[in-house]
Order: C-alpha cells, then sequence, then structure tokens
C-alpha cells in the first residue's frame, strides 16, 4: 500500500525498522465508501503499543509501520450511507476499525471481541487484505460504526487518549459494578490508564488508593487527580494496614510485579481487572480462593460502551491530563514513555504540526 | 481436650504425629449448651484436607489431630433455644463449627468468610480456646448455626460428601450463574469434587467436558456420570478444537497444571472458577484480557447456600458416588486417595465400625 505517487496524499510518519524510529512518510487511504467516513486528524494520543510495535514488540510488525490509535479529529467527507456523522462533526477513532458485524459480538457491539477477529487500527490486515495506518497521519478514512461523535464542547486533545487509555480502564470498571458510590478502589500503576482509573473512580464515587513505584507522583494523585491515599507498594506496613480492605482493584501495571499483595487487599469477593500486560500472571492459589477473589482481564471495549464513556467524560467534565506535543518530537515521547517520563499522556498536535 | 478420664466418652481415631496415621483415641466432647446439637455421627466423607493436616501438611497441625469434615448423622440431644432440629433428625456438619456471628460476612450468611476468621471443624481454636476435633469420631457438639437439615429420604452416607466436596463445586457454580441451562461447562480432574461438579452441571442442563489425565475415567465419567465429552488434556488436537467452546470451566485440579490451555477454551467472557489448590496460579495476560475471562476462586460457602443445595440434591435426587469404608480402612483409604485410586469419595461408616 505504502508509495510515491500522485495519490499519496496521506502525510504520516511511520517506523521503517525494528529500530522503530519515526520519520515522515507519505502514503495514500482508500477512496471512501458508502459506509465510511473520511476525518482529517487534529489530534493522536501515544500508546504503549506504540512502542510495541513501532520496535516489533510481538514478532509481527509490518514496515512501514504508522502508528497512532488515539484518534480525534473533524470529518471532512461522508459516504451516502453515512447517517451518524456529517461535515464539520468532531469525532474519534480508538484502536480498531473493522470486524465482522455478524457475529455474536458484534451483534452485541463488543466489536473488539469479534469471533473472526477485529481489525486493529495500524499494523491490522484490513478486509481487503491491505495493512492498516493508524493516527500518526494527516487523515484516515474508517467505516462509521468504528467512529465515535466527539461533543463539540470536548477538547480533541483530551478526547484523543479517552479512545484507548479511557475506555480500557472505564469498561471493566463498569461490567465488574465499580461504579457504585462509597466502594473503595485501588489503582495499581499512575500512567496513561492508573490516572484514568482514578478520575473515574472519583468520579464514580468511591474512595480511591493509587499504588504507585515511584513517591515523585504522590502530590499530583492527591491533589490533582483527587485520589484518597497515595501508597508506595514496597512500603509493607501501610500495605498490610490496608489488608481486605477494598472493594475493587484497577492494575494498570505492564512492568512484572507480585499480585498476591495486592490480592490480599481485596476484600472478600473483591474484584481485580488487570488491563495492563506483564510477562506473566502469578498467584497463589490461596489468594484467590479463600477470599472468593475475581481477577479479571479486559482490553479496551466495543463500540457501545465506548461511545457512552466518552459522553460520561463530556458531562462529568472528566479530562485526561496530557502532554501536547509536536509530531516532531515523537521519537522523543516515545523514549520518555519508556522511562515512565509522561503525566500522563503525550498528545500529538497533528493538525498544527504534521505539514 | 484430650484426656482417658470418664468423661472421655467420644470415640475416635486419631493421628498423633507427622506420620499420619490413624489409631482410635478417647477424648470429650463439651457438654451441649442451649444453642448445640449433639449428633451420633453415622457417616464421614474423606477429605484431601483430611490428609494435609494429619501430615502436618501446612505446619499448623495439633496432635492428636481427629480429623473428619464431611458429617452427617442423627440428633441425639438438643439445648433449650434450638429450633430447627429435634432428636432423631438426620443432620450434617460441614468444614466449620463456629463463626462470630456478628460480622458482614456472617450477617450476610457467608460465615465461612467470617472477618475474624470461622472455625475449622478439626484442628481449629473454638471460641473456647479449645482445639476442634472432627468427624472420624462417634459424636459431635456443634452450634446449630452449622447444622444442616439432611432429608429423611437422602442417604446419610451419600450425604456426608456434600458437606465439603459438594459445596465447594456448588457455590461459586450458582455464584457465577452457571446454571442456566444450555450454557457449556468443563470440568478438570474428575475426583471427589469434579465428579460432583459433572453432576451439578448436568442437573443445570449444561452441556458438560470432562478434562482429565486419566482414560481410565472416560467411560464413567460418560456413561455414569452423563458427561457429553471426555477430553484427555494432553491431546493437543481435542483441545485445539474446543477454543473458544466453553462458557465455564470448574478446576478442581490440586496438582500442578497450566492455566493457558484451558483458559483458551473459554469463551469471551468465560469464566473459570478454581476450587483446587496447586502450588500456584500462573497464566499470560493475554490469555486473561483479550478475552475479557474471569478467573475466581471459592472455598465451601455459608450455611444459606449449603442448605440449599442439600434441598437441591434431595429434590433432584443428585448422590456423590461413594465408596463406603469401615473405620478399620481409614489409613489404607488415605493412602489410596494419595494416588487418585478412588471413585470418587470414600464415606466411612461411623456407625456401624466405630464401636
Amino acid at each position: 500500500m505504502s508509495c510515491s505517487s500522485a495519490s499519496a496524499d496521506c502525510l504520516g510518519w511511520a517506523a521503517r525498522d525494528e529500530s522503530g524510529v519515526l520519520s515522515p512518510y507519505n502514503f495514500s487511504r482508500r477512496t471512501p465508501g458508502v459506509d465510511d467516513v473520511s476525518i482529517r486528524i487534529t489530534h493522536c494520543g501515544v500508546c504503549y503499543a506504540d512502542v510495541i510495535w513501532t520496535r516489533n514488540g510481538h514478532g509481527d510488525s509490518k514496515y512501514p509501520l504508522v502508528p497512532g490509535h488515539e484518534i480525534a479529529g473533524i470529518v471532512k467527507e461522508v459516504g451516502s450511507n453515512v447517517h451518524r456523522f456529517k461535515v464539520g462533526d468532531h469525532i474519534g477513532v480508538g484502536t480498531y476499525v473493522n470486524s465482522c458485524r455478524d457475529c455474536e459480538y458484534c451483534n452485541d457491539n463488543e466489536e473488539v471481541y469479534c469471533a473472526k477477529g477485529m481489525t486493529f487500527t495500524f499494523n491490522g490486515v484490513d478486509a481487503d487484505g491491505t495493512i492498516t495506518k493508524g493516527g500518526y497521519s494527516s487523515y484516515i478514512v474508517v467505516h462509521e460504526r468504528y467512529c465515535f461523535s466527539i461533543p463539540d464542547d470536548y477538547p480533541l486533545a483530551s478526547a484523543a487518549p479517552l479512545l484507548c487509555a479511557g475506555i480500557t480502564v472505564y469498561a471493566p470498571m463498569v461490567r465488574h459494578k465499580m461504579n457504585q458510590h462509597g466502594k473503595s478502589l485501588g489503582v495499581i500503576g499512575l500512567g496513561g490508564l492508573g490516572h484514568m482509573a482514578v478520575k473515574f473512580g472519583k468520579a464514580f464515587g468511591l474512595n480511591v488508593t493509587v499504588f504507585s513505584t515511584s513517591l515523585s507522583k504522590k502530590e499530583e494523585a492527591l491533589s490533582i487527580l483527587g485520589a484518597d491515599r497515595f501508597v508506595i507498594s514496597s512500603d509493607q506496613e501501610q500495605m498490610k494496614a490496608l489488608t481486605k480492605s477494598l472493594d475493587f482493584i484497577v492494575d494498570t501495571a505492564s512492568g512484572d510485579h507480585p499480585f498476591d499483595p495486592y490480592m490480599s487487599l481485596l476484600k472478600i469477593g473483591g474484584v481485580l481487572t488487570l488491563v495492563g500486560f506483564p510477562s506473566e500472571v502469578k498467584f497463589s492459589p490461596a489468594s484467590l480462593n479463600t477470599g472468593m477473589r475475581i481477577v479479571s482481564g479486559s482490553i479496551t471495549a466495543g463500540t457501545k460502551v465506548t461511545q457512552e464513556m466518552i459522553d460520561f467524560c463530556a458531562a462529568r467534565k472528566i479530562y485526561p491530563m496530557i502532554e501536547v506535543i509536536p509530531i516532531e518530537y515523537a521519537n522523543e515521547a516515545i523514549e520518555r514513555l519508556l522511562k515512565r517520563d509522561v503525566k500522563y499522556r503525550f498528545v500529538i498536535d497533528i493538525e498544527k504540526s504534521l505539514k
């Protein structure tokens, strides 16, 4: 699909090999079909997935690879069958851009779990055999089903991280009924996902404890994010004091970490939801069984709950904390992301910097 | 509590040391209080817990140790406040005989998860400081709250294994809504717990697949227990054919085993309930997250659901498959249990053999 012909009117930044180094790359997008929306991208969040695939972390990267699956922008063209969007609308695209639209999961609006496999927004193989290219680019063409309406008064830069970081924590929180006022939530890890879990937790009326390995995030966690308690997870005394005190835990840590110490903090019947990807999950059966506990996992979500989350954020004025960067800063941003040196999500200002 | 005085009128078999060898042992029980029921024990199931504690497997065994927590018998005396039982009633006692009766869990009839800790039926420290002694004995005195009514037409020998093996699988199956006609269930391990999971699964109208390491159990699993399918878990072809096919799995295996191969058999959102105690639980986060799956754990259950299970078994004529043995055979039974050489639960005929 890469080409340098006259139709290569989409400007992007791509990794060319496993170094993951991003550089300008022009390519073509398909002509919008009757069900498609063509979107002028204004912003794209920088997700850890971008790091993984630009560097061939899973061995399946197809270069040139244009990353980015937290996409916000403005509708520039719609197909004749498109009813939900019109030119000028604010719009978002998340981690997938296609699915079979015919299986039990698609029919249940859980497209991300499509029986035939959903198509990732980048590095995915689309129905027509082309390799998808993501949001580090000037525009994108997507079937309207996989597009989300962003209210006009919600900043597009803030909307971008909702499409992966936000929905990844929101969906399991709602699924496991964590939106019960007065219950208690622990959040492990305070990065792009973790800080959204804190924000959702507070919006749901929960008492929120943040677990982090870094004291540097304490002040912000408490004063800006509004967490009720901040615990350094290596502090065994603080950890012990919280034994059987939490109804829920959202575990956003992708670094390897022990599970037993956290599971012991859950009440009887408590739920830990894992949204990170450490190399393994390992715990004692006693941590699970003797507390009638639940360990669950999740990846983003279907289109219905994603739209609900965006609307919830708009209604409750919940905004990710972001550091807006120009596209030229993308390589440095990825290096800083690897060092967890971001509060809490980089968002590329595509509109102003990709020219 | 052990003594050889005239009051040592309770005949039992006890382990005296870590060898775990059981031999006759006379001891005393407390005089029944106003809320107590004194029970003439007729039958006691042989549970793997008996092996663990007679041999000091957890390092906390208090000798002489009288095991047994699958107790069935007949009421021989009741305290003045006892309303649910009268002399001559058929009655059962399970894995615990006391709890605080004042915490949120006790108030919610989840006494097994009592905030102050429930008292195990044997080797437990009771409220008065005495060490509890189990059902390998002629009688037991228990607060009525921790006793269960056994319908007259339900054989006492069959009732015994319900009190641990039965309830351990029944409770999480009901909690996780596995009682939905037409859904599919996998059962890992076909021992005391596993064979009951198959029976409950069929009673709930599920399509049941048994996973076992031993082909020797195939015929019985299909023809007698009524399972729909029998899979040798090392057969990768059979396993692969079942990918994403199961709604639920009840994992009763206490031997170490991999979890990823089984989790891959669960549908999106599927639930694996662990009731065994392998040395650890270990799996890839992808097995959990990409399938929105749930791993849950459980130990027996509170008094309310235990009574419900007994009533369900009586109404539906569900009986454990048992091998009835005399108390003199207890040591050999434990050796055979260690070799998994039992179909599927030993039950000691206390009434006829302990004299």
